[in-house]
């Protein structure tokens, strides 16, 4: 009997099945400490107990894309190991903060199957949810991926595409139990722009760049424990290439949105995503954020500000997106399209 | 409205301002575990909560130059965005220590101006203190900076130079509450050499050498939050260097020391300071030491003494410092004048 | 008086002799954050507080390695500053585990010493003791280490090359106390194999290869307070490389045996150990085990398992160990041999 763990192909998912997945993790102040070491994270509420307190909880939660990468790593065995590509996400929500000194796990339902016409691989779509150690759900999203057929000979599941929201609906948004921004400090937060000064349809450019370093993008990716070869060995692929895992770009692009999104404090929704280009060591990853949408929430002084994040290498040049073809432009590594909570 | 700060010019500045630096940041036991991965350093009282408790102290404090770097770092988006040298520093002092769990915040008031000649650009002296969560200063230094002047045609404002003292009297040090030297473990320390071991004018090397990475000088300048992007992007330059932020180098001399002063446990008082030439990746750090003073205190068997830490790349060169023309040597990358405590 | 530490030559121990090492150090949440970091660390026992209470701890431990590292590193300056070599490794035991807060200290006795027959160098037998707060033993082992004579003419001690055991003997194994597997959850685990699936003479190929950086081996050794030059000073060897500490090694080679040996949790032995030939950064690591014996243990459902855990660059060789002359092959990098805990 083989001892290690060879993924699972196409053929090995079937609808309604949910997945346990490996291995619970509990957080503290360390990987919070290596969060704003890994990126240049300035979101005020993430950084200091005592402005988290002034905005009514009863701490800095561990920082939301972090609580995302260490949900995402647990479903990587069992999900992405034979994945071709990862091709989307959907209906994400941040449920609860996660606090140093929860632990957290995972677990996947499959909710859709299509196979490729070509029989080789196929599209797996999962619903994936992280608890803390209470049971409580902290995240869910949607995720779909290509997957390899381990046996071509398989027969074909029936096809079930999911019904996917394009959007969260402002009003699903899960705000923070006691999150209230009225008494908002923003000297402190780093901006004084509120969810009024942003125009639906405004552009920013978020200036600063970061050259990225084989180390640091390892250090990240296992901090996860997101264990996929393909971003730990050189000689996986014939370029001596390590791929860098696409939440390493997206947590450095939203770091950089700090500044001109200083205010954006928590990310609850996350409503479609692309990694449109792989990126590599030695690459000047650049942000740029585009107004899509605000809205009111029922917390006191709390708005939303949907969002969409753009990471580049080779300057942003001038918000180009797509070619006339429809497809990514070669210097765009990422298009996420989030909701984030800022004051009003 | 443009979203994103341009940071401050020279006509920004106006004396007696106070500066409210954004953003408030806790520290944990995550921060000296990585100060530890990133800095050779081990002075006792900083490492173990059994030692500094022998000490007469509640735990291990947050590293001194920890602090130092959580407080700067807050300061670079006000005051040294568009600066373009880091000129000095002066009467510098800790004032209480920091514990994990503590929020640190920071202000500054602008105390001196002085436009230079050539009208483009001026002096900018601050004074920076920073606080805990109980509004409790925990240290304070002068700096002071040369900022472009965005408007050229600004008028220069009244010239005002503060009247700096060259070295900070020993008798205004100030000792940690409680600090006791007089059951001090010299062999858990790592030496044997007592204040009375040290001699005025004594020249010490401290052997060891560091060749300096990119990913680590990244790593520490963001974890103080300090954004500046000379130190991150490196198509910033001509030369596609990263420039090292200058506190990486202070921290690697600081922590190269303890070969030769393992028990200049505490800075407590930053004299001055001069970034003399820049720090590159690739370079390997080798540091000295000069004994320049030696002091009393009132704590139970606590001592001061005040040291010249030269940091270097291409060896020491027989303690080398300034040529026949009164300029630093090439291979001087640091020189700082400082005050810590040391058991009599 | 020198002030730097020159290390002790061969002529500087005693056989009886207790040497005090330098500097304790309180053990956080954010050594384990950067541990995790650093080795892509999946041992369910030593992530999740909610698991390790499962099976009956407190919560989750700081890793078995973690804390043999942090107590070696100690012994550095005192018994392998001036050594040629790192010889070998045996009667090592862990004793208790070591918990988030606590601090380590440690003491090596002098146990054997002989002369080589050139009179350049000397073998040093050391066995070296971790203590916590409480000075309860959390580690103890043997190691021996080719030494350098600083002063040729001084006179050869007797000879005494202690008698050491091959192998601990599995019922001098220590098992934590409240440790029990019978709740064991497996899926959470990562893995559904228990010690009875496990054959003596089974060999398993871990699969997964890391490419090791210079930023990562340096913040790993310094994090144990490992200073010996030769892994930090570019310019200390001729060919300009650093040479990697083997506890990095051995780290990572045990991180990427997790997947095949997810459930052989907790290490409690270690029998012996080579570094069979020297690691440097490009290296792509490897590993593959071998079970050598398996065993009960007292613990409700806690087995033994006695493992060879081998660490290889450019492949792993179809378990390639030694060539025709007994020499180890020139990709062997680590042959390591160890007991750890395993659900029955």
């Amino acid at each position: 009997m083989a001892k290690t763990n060879p993924g699972r192909f196409f053929e090995d998912y079937r609808i309604g099945e949910v997945i346990t997945h490996a291995v619970p993790r509990t957080v503290s102040g360390g990987e919070r400490a290596l969060y704003h070491a890994l990126y240049p994270s300035r979101h005020a509420l993430y950084s200091s107990d005592a402005f988290a307190q002034e905005c009514g909880l009863d701490g800095a939660p561990i920082d939301d894309l972090a609580a995302f990468h260490v949900v995402f790593g647990k479903t990587v065995p069992d999900v992405s190991l034979n994945a071709v590509a990862n091709l989307g996400y959907a209906e994400g929500r941040w449920l609860r903060p996660v606090w140093p000194g929860d632990t957290l796990r995972a677990e996947s339902q499959v909710i859709g199957l299509k196979q490729n016409s070509n029989g080789k691989s196929g599209v797996v779509y999962v619903k994936t949810t992280g608890f803390n150690q209470d049971d409580d759900p902290v995240l869910e999203y949607i995720r779909w991926v290509m997957v390899r057929k381990g046996d071509l000979d398989a027969p074909a599941p029936d096809t079930l595409v999911p019904d996917l929201k394009p959007v969260v609906p402002a009003d699903e948004l899960v705000i923070p139990e006691g999150l209230d921004f009225s008494r908002y400090e923003f000297k402190l937060a780093g901006e004084r722009h509120r969810l009024g000064d942003y125009a639906v349809g405004e552009t920013i450019d978020h200036v600063d760049g970061v050259t990225i370093e084989e180390a640091e993008h390892m250090m990240a990716t296992r901090l996860w424990q997101n264990t996929a070869k393909v971003h730990f060995d050189a000689t996986n692929r014939e370029d001596g290439k390590r791929l860098i895992y696409g939440g390493h770009v997206i947590s450095m692009a939203r770091a950089l949105s700090f500044n001109g999104l200083a205010n954006a404090q928590m990310i609850v929704g996350l409503n479609a995503g692309a990694h449109a280009n792989p990126c590599f060591a030695g690459d000047t990853l650049r942000a740029w954020s585009e107004v899509l949408e605000v809205a009111d929430t029922p917390a006191p002084g709390v708005g939303a500000i949907r969002l969409r994040l753009v990471a580049t290498k080779g300057g942003i040049q001038d918000f180009a997106l797509k070619g006339e073809d429809g497809k990514y432009l070669p210097h765009v590594l990422l298009d996420l399209d989030y909701w984030a909570l800022m004051p009003t």
